[in-house]
């Protein structure tokens, strides 16, 4: 006899997570268990055609079908979809915010599919008077929801640490996002690997081969560990340096560098939550396991080891908006 | 009646400043007296043939009318000519270094028109057990000999500032190179400008029109001088951030990313020669008119105000060189 098959749970919300290059769509259930997901190279940049027409198209696209299925489904989306260049614009809402000020804030598009709910970005704007410039997040503030939803402990006080293009430090307390800081450290990687004299004698990224040099990469960071202000240019050269002179390969010139500007990165995003708030909180890393595993390492190499690592929570977080918002009733989810 | 016309000195020096993308000859009297000069794009990257054939070619395009009117004419070079990518390895040197340093380890290749004394590079290694990585120069070195010729009150301590793609900061002491730091301030700024995220709000290098905004400038200069240990790559995404919010303009933006980067190196090569020498030697700029205007006017801010500003000293380097190596001999002079 076969057990009983789980029943599947209706769907009740259409999430889109829908960046720059990518355009991601997750079906969930009211509970916000993820019934089905599809990617998309449709980012706001990679539209058909433009104007408001290449969004419904690039949203037909994805996820007319299940549109169809189910007729007035709850749609939200978070990402650059809601910046200038996007659909519609939903303006950046000021620190501290939740994930009801988000929703408080949605900005709603009339689409051919029904009301798509946005989630505006975030903006920490400096005390009056400061030099200090603003910072802003589109996108990372529905992952934050999410993983504080995942893991709640973590909203009473933590940092909370997306690495990537521009990483983002987020500081959360009591469920609020009180202000945060943006690293281009990836990006800094990209450009300085792809279009600086230091990337020449490297491979090729994603070359087949050799795998990571661990020594390079721990050699970067603690590189990283000696330096004063205004040190990164100089310290950038001496990849090219250690190259010449043969103490690092090809492949660990890239580690070497990753360790660099991780290391910078995390020198000084731990000393400006240490001010913060007397004392380190939490960390929570979110995002692409094989970089977080990266951070992880450099992290307990300074005595900071994380206190959780999570994937993808932009589904849970979109579930989360959708909540605040009102739209997932006990009507559809019943 | 006329006054008796100067009488032309004869040239008893061919000088070659041959770099990745360009190659610069001189002709020069022996009492280092400029006669006429010559550009050519034939930089050892540039060059209309593989091998020592390339290089025979573009020495002939450039100096060829010179070398048949003075047969055997003296021929000094610096720069990438000597790299391990040049017309034949010119070693780096250790510090400390002077000019007769150089001219003791120069590489002579046998053209088809003489003998080419070419100039090798520096290499500044740490201290046995340290962990800072070494650092190199190749062309630099010339032009510091040149700079201590027309200046010889620096050759006693100085600190010889040369901007650029790769900055120089160099530590002069009784006229040797001791020791010396590179920053890749301007690959950073050319390589964000084209290519980042903040290039895309900013106008195309070189175009007509605004002008520069001295104010974004020091804006950016400012905000390096708070930077702690790591923070570069936080503190450029304000460039962006200020754009977002209508701070900056455009072309605000670039002369903010402009301090930012030039302010890094000024604050943390200013604190590398304080360290070293219990004190600040004096300041003496090498370079690019322009450019130097910027670094001048930076250093005055931090109350750093240069003691010297020199164009390209190449040509009186190589002169010093071609001394130093006992090719200036009287009877090609008189």
């Amino acid at each position: 006899m076969n057990a009983p098959a789980t029943p599947q749970q209706p769907p009740a919300l259409l999430a889109l997570d829908w960046g720059t290059s990518n355009l991601r769509a997750f079906l969930l259930a009211a509970d916000g268990t993820p019934l089905a997901e599809r990617g998309s190279a449709r980012g706001i940049r990679q539209l058909a055609q433009p104007g408001p027409a290449g969004f419904e198209q690039a949203l037909a696209e994805v996820a007319g079908d299940w549109l169809r299925d189910q007729p007035g489904l709850p749609m939200v989306a978070c990402g650059m979809v809601g910046s200038a260049q996007g659909w519609q614009e939903a303006r950046y809402v000021a620190c501290p915010a939740d994930v009801a000020t988000l929703a408080g804030q949605a900005v709603v598009i009339r689409t051919a599919h029904g009301p798509l709910h946005v989630a505006p970005g975030l903006i920490d704007r400096p005390a009056v008077g400061g030099s200090q410039p603003p910072d802003v997040m589109r996108g990372e503030e529905i992952q934050i929801a999410g993983a504080l939803a995942l893991q709640p402990a973590l909203a009473e006080r933590a940092c909370l640490l997306l690495p990537g293009t521009h990483a983002k430090w987020a500081q959360v307390q009591q469920g609020r996002v009180t202000g945060f800081r943006t690293f281009m450290t990836g990006e800094l990687y990209a450009l300085l690997r792809r279009h600086s004299l230091l990337g020449q004698t490297m491979p090729a990224e994603g070359e087949a081969g050799t795998g990571s040099d661990e020594a390079a990469f721990n050699a970067g960071l603690a590189r990283a560990g000696q330096a004063g202000p205004g040190d990164l240019a100089h310290q950038l050269f001496g990849t090219r340096t250690l190259g010449l002179t043969g103490q690092l390969t090809p492949q660990g010139q890239a580690d070497y560098l990753s360790g660099l500007l991780i290391g910078h990165e995390l020198v000084a995003g731990l000393a400006a939550i240490a001010d913060d708030h007397h004392g380190t909180p939490p960390l929570a890393l979110i995002g692409d396991p094989a970089l977080l595993a990266r951070y992880a390492g450099a992290l307990r190499a300074l005595d900071h080891a994380p206190a959780a690592l999570l994937g993808n929570t932009a589904p849970q977080g979109l579930h989360q908006f959708a909540q605040a918002a009102g739209l997932l009733t006990q009507g559809l989810a019943a």
